[in-house]
């Protein structure tokens, strides 16, 4: 069986001037790749007929599936529509069905008054299938030419989402066969990627060829992931697993966990078999924890809240650090994130809790405390475990690797306590 | 004089089975937009030899400078370097600067053992300058071919930019010669684009060839931006500053500023004219608006924290939101955002203070409190002021969309009080 590959377009000048990140594309190519499909390529071009149909050319001689995303508003930047149109060979017709939801988008749910530019998002290139997009009012669009599958989705990732998961992804699967493809994840921490390559490496350079192992660095860890292809779903896991179980003996001092999860969802796991509850209390990382952990659905089971200590007078009068510990030692200090341990898990009344407190730049560094200094603490009301860490650079990586850094403390406590 | 273009070519499977978002071309693009170099086009490729030939011979093509990013680290799935060595018909030789800077990293900063692959990063090949990496150990790699640039950088995030800001900006800016590209900015609130492009129309179908507008709608908010090039600065930008003072005039109802700044520095600048200070108390939003907030450096001068009251109990011990309150309306209600906010003024002790509760999905909702609703409230000592929203779809996005509808809401309530 031939593989099937796939590319993705996406369109508009935003991206050009790195106005928007572009997060559609990687969460486009995990869904490719777990319905089997390889994407082969992604590329970014401007709201630009010529460059677009450079685009479509390209990528159509050497992938069956061109995924296009953006360009598709009712404003006068976005040319997507016309130039598939023009493309396909198509005219512009109006679709009733469309033109009946963005209706009602207007009349019931956005409650605004439609003007004709809402009403030209109904008209559609005769030469493709519509695609619902119960999200919004632009909808998507499936060509077909010389065997390959053009879809053309609005850029809005929430209404790239829904069609993704209700219209394109079943439609390709009934329109291609995939060879199964199939991963295996481990995270660790502790170690660098070379230090482990050299440590596997024998039996790196034995792996079966339908097999490639990927390192991913990330905030201090690495993740090792095992990808492998082939036709009979069974003999491709069993394979996968007896590799991955040769990975596991290789790398177990530094592993963190057997799956592809990350730390906050690690750490919830733990606490949810354990039955018990967290809280934080943050300082220099300024509620960015609170947001990771909580971002996971469900968190509530365990996780109570945060008392974000910006200001000195919060760790003070919330948290009950003592005055005396901030005049002395300062805020920034072993004694002071470990005060913050003991007073969040009496005022959120938890089982664990988490301090940081330190600096993250780029400013407030001194000769004796740098930007990039970080004191964190986790415990329980037996005992509080403190590490502290000297990161540099820039703030909001400062921030991550202090979040990843005290989770994978408070993962080792928490796991310890088991 | 002519444009100067510039693509960028990204490269690594995890950017093609979706393992990683890529932020660098966004941030790429910004500082290539800064210093007037237009980008055209952006691709990412997998850990292929053949596929990044390919890039390379495309993107050459049609544009004078190519920045490629990533693959560059020790381990075997890292082909970049060699790759681009025999593209050039360079032989490798080892770097004596760079094997001394590997060497000072794991002994002075990393602190690790050096292995043999680490000080292969010193292996360069010799038709290239080497670009000094201070921020780790894979060196940045400049090429020219036939009049165009081809630069080589890694695809860890904060040394990537190092080496953008050090190396390569001030080196492209001495190799070509760039028209001046300028941009203006506004952001407005309350409407839709479609509403705002019927409304600008005849004013946007005036404005002059070397000026484009682009329409950004971003989480219910609207940013306008128009972009000149010219090669004449003042003129530009005195062309710039006319259509610019046009188009704030017509969407002055929508307008929230004439700057391009996001609403958490919008707030943040408020506060500092007025010298006042806020704080957060955050249910369904867990801690993401006070890290949005804290993610601007010096926010410290104005915001003091955020009680995070994931739990109910913590709403009442810490906010002292009423027990009461709690039963009869429960914790998704307007008396419960507004006792929060009340609890958080004295708690935190601060001037203003902004308060969210809501049932963020994809689980938690009911037919009286569905998924998406949030009630949230601002104030002072003197007044809050509630709002009720109805968002709809995923997690993330409803407390992005949470976050930012309620900055607005505490800005325009701060704008009143000044």
């Amino acid at each position: 069986m031939e593989q099937v590959l796939a590319s993705i377009i996406t369109i508009g000048d935003e991206l050009l001037i790195g106005q928007v990140v572009d997060t559609n594309s990687a969460w486009m190519a995990q869904e490719l790749n777990k319905a089997g499909i390889w994407l082969k390529r992604r590329v970014a071009v401007g709201d630009n007929k010529q460059e677009i149909i450079n685009a479509l050319d390209d990528q159509s001689r050497d992938t069956q599936i061109i995924l296009i995303t953006g360009g598709l508003g009712p404003t006068a930047d976005d040319i997507t529509k016309p130039v598939l149109n023009n493309y396909f060979g198509g005219k512009m017709v109006v679709d009733e069905n469309v033109l009946a939801h963005v209706k009602y988008l207007f009349e019931q749910v956005y409650r605004r008054p439609i003007t004709d530019r809402n009403m030209k998002q109904a008209e559609v290139p005769d030469v493709c299938t519509v695609l619902h997009n119960a999200r919004g009012s632009a909808p998507g669009m499936w060509f077909e030419k010389d065997g390959k599958v053009f879809v053309s989705l609005p850029g809005v990732p929430h209404e790239m989402k829904g069609l993704m998961t209700t219209e394109v992804l079943p439609r390709l699967q009934q329109r291609f066969t995939m060879p199964f493809i199939s991963h295996r994840t481990l995270l660790t921490a502790g170690v660098g990627e070379s230090y482990i390559a050299d440590h596997i490496q024998s039996w790196e350079e034995a792996l079966p060829a339908h097999f490639k192992l990927a390192y991913l660095p990330n905030y201090g860890m690495v993740r090792l992931r095992i990808t492998g292809s082939g036709t009979d779903k069974a003999q491709l896991d069993k394979e996968l697993d007896t590799e991955f179980d040769k990975l596991k003996i290789l790398v177990k001092h530094w592993m963190v966990i057997d799956e592809d999860l990350p730390l906050n969802m690690v750490v919830g796991k733990l606490l949810k078999e354990q039955g018990k509850t967290m809280c934080t209390a943050e300082s220099c990382t300024g509620g960015y924890i609170a947001h990771i952990i909580t971002s996971v659905p469900g968190s509530s089971a365990y996780y109570k809240g945060s008392i974000v200590s910006y200001a000195n007078e919060v760790k003070e009068n919330v948290l009950k650090v003592s005055p005396q510990t901030l005049q002395t030692t300062g805020a920034v200090s072993e004694e002071t994130v470990r005060q913050m341990v003991q007073g969040a898990l009496v005022t959120l009344n938890t089982d664990y809790a988490l301090a940081t407190s330190g600096i993250m730049g780029p400013d407030g560094g001194t000769a004796e405390k740098p930007v990039g200094m970080v004191w964190v603490a986790v415990g329980n009301r037996e005992k509080v475990v403190t590490q502290l860490f000297n990161f540099r650079f820039d703030r909001m990586r400062n921030i991550e690797m202090t979040a990843n850094n005290s989770l994978n403390l408070l993962r080792k406590f928490i796991a310890e306590q088991g």
